[in-house]
Order: C-alpha cells, then sequence, then structure tokens
C-alpha cells in the first residue's frame, strides 16, 4: 500500500490497537453502494463486542441497501503529542438490529443519532476485515478539522 | 431523506453554500468501488475551479480504480456557535491530472498529502452531483473528535 520512499513510516495497526482507536472517538463515515454509485453518510457508532453499531432513520432507500452490498465505515484520528495521524476501516456486511434481547442490549449503547430526528433503526456492521494504520503527518494543520469547533484553517 | 418528525429541521444547502462550506476545511474523505467492496481513504484537498483535487501516492490499485467507478466524497464539520453540523457530499468520476499546465496551476494549490511519502500523482474529481446539509446536533460532544488533538470522548 506505501510507495517506495524513505520517509517515516506507515505503521500498520493490530486489530487490537484498530479496536481500542475506535474506541476513542464516535464519529465515524459509512461507505455504502447505492445504485450506481458510492455514497458516504457521516455517523455516530459505538464499538459492541466486536461490531460496530449505529442507529439510523436515514430512509428505505438507505436501510434496503445495507443488507445488498459490503459496506466500509471508517473513523480517524490525530495525536497532537505524538504528531501523528490514524485511520481504522472497517469492511463487512451490515445488518439490522431486530432480535429483542439484541435491541434491548443495543438501547444502553451510549447512542446518539447523528441529526436530529427520528433514528428508530439499529444497524450493526459484522466485520469481515479489519486494517488501520499510523501515521506522522507533516503539519497538525492538515489534520484540522471544524469537527470541534475550533479555528479553521482557510485553503484559498 | 429525512423521517416523519417535527424536531429541528435538516437544513438542504444550496450549490454555493456547499463550496462554502468545503473551502472552510481540507480533510475529507473518499468512497470508493475496489473490486468487490466499498473503502474509504481520509485525504487532505482543495477546492478548484469547481472541482476537488488532492494528491495520492497511495497505489496504482488505488489509482487504477478511480478512473473506472463514479466515487463520493465527503465533508463535514460543525459549528460551535450554532450548535450545528454540516455535511456536504460530492459525487462523481475521478481523473488523474496529466496535462502539463493542469499540472502546474495544481501544484499552485495548497494541497499536503494526508500522510508523509510520495505523493506524486494529482487527481481531480469532477463533480456530477453535490449535496449539503446542515442540522442540529442535539449534543455538541456526539461530534467531538480527535483529529483536533482536542479532548477525546470514551464511549465504552
Amino acid at each position: 500500500m506505501d510507495d517506495h520512499n524513505s520517509v517515516p513510516a506507515v505503521v500498520e495497526l493490530s486489530g487490537s490497537a484498530c479496536w481500542a482507536l475506535l474506541r476513542t472517538t464516535s464519529i465515524g463515515r459509512l461507505a455504502i453502494w447505492l445504485g450506481d454509485h458510492p455514497d458516504i453518510f457521516p455517523l455516530n457508532y459505538a464499538v459492541d463486542h466486536g461490531t460496530i453499531v449505529f442507529r439510523t432513520g436515514i430512509g428505505t432507500k438507505f436501510s434496503a441497501s445495507l443488507s445488498d452490498w459490503p459496506v466500509a465505515f471508517e473513523a480517524d484520528g490525530y495525536d497532537a503529542d505524538e504528531a501523528e495521524a490514524w485511520s481504522v476501516v472497517v469492511k463487512g456486511n451490515a445488518e439490522e438490529v431486530l432480535k429483542r434481547q439484541d435491541m434491548m442490549d443495543t438501547l444502553d449503547l451510549p447512542l446518539h443519532p447523528w441529526q436530529a430526528g427520528i433514528k428508530d433503526r439499529f444497524i450493526r456492521i459484522i466485520p469481515t476485515a479489519l486494517s488501520g494504520r499510523r501515521f506522522a503527518v507533516a503539519s497538525p494543520d492538515v489534520w484540522q478539522t471544524p469537527l470541534s469547533g475550533g479555528r479553521r484553517s482557510s485553503i484559498d
């Protein structure tokens, strides 16, 4: 995956390191195949027994597509102390949480919908592949984001 | 897209509002179809004349797949003053910047690679669809992210 370069290495992360990092944040992005193109949705998630769980009410089309195709979920972050960023990708299949006991357990998860509205469906991503990497970034500003409400970087 | 709810509305954004928001940050996520599954990559981008441009050296497989399938690019952010989050999705086709003049213009863009290494290829996403929305979030903490190096929310 990496190039033929000798600059600071990209460190591939172990599975346990990936899960540990996934537990440090709660916003990720889900990529799905929707008809004839990919789409991405930011969402709030929780790690639950080796799976990713999120709430949605985003629409029938969205929900239906989840069961037809594999999905990819990504979360990332920046460690200011180490000047390193990380990115973890979970690939797998999504399924709606339907069993009563499973649903009740899921309700206990610290899950907030990513936007206001009725988000009455719980989706669970069962991983088939997990990968993550940690890498130095040239400048912390590169990883700056307005997500935290901090200062914004203007690029034009 | 929204549910049958009466809680604070999701505001669909105009094209110009979408572009304005895309210019306020420089990290986004690209969703592509890679063989038999979707994949996501965080990357540093710039807005350039109604297109999204980024640098990559991420690998032949990645680059080749870009020209075969439509892609989706997403950026999002959180406005602490308004307690609102936004998300903009650009769908379109990706093509490598190959013409000399185009390449020279691109080199002037304030683009940093998303990780250290040789990122000698420029990719441009030509939009076929642009959509964005702004929405209230229940709690700003929901949108908290370690990307800025700030405090982290532990969800378990």
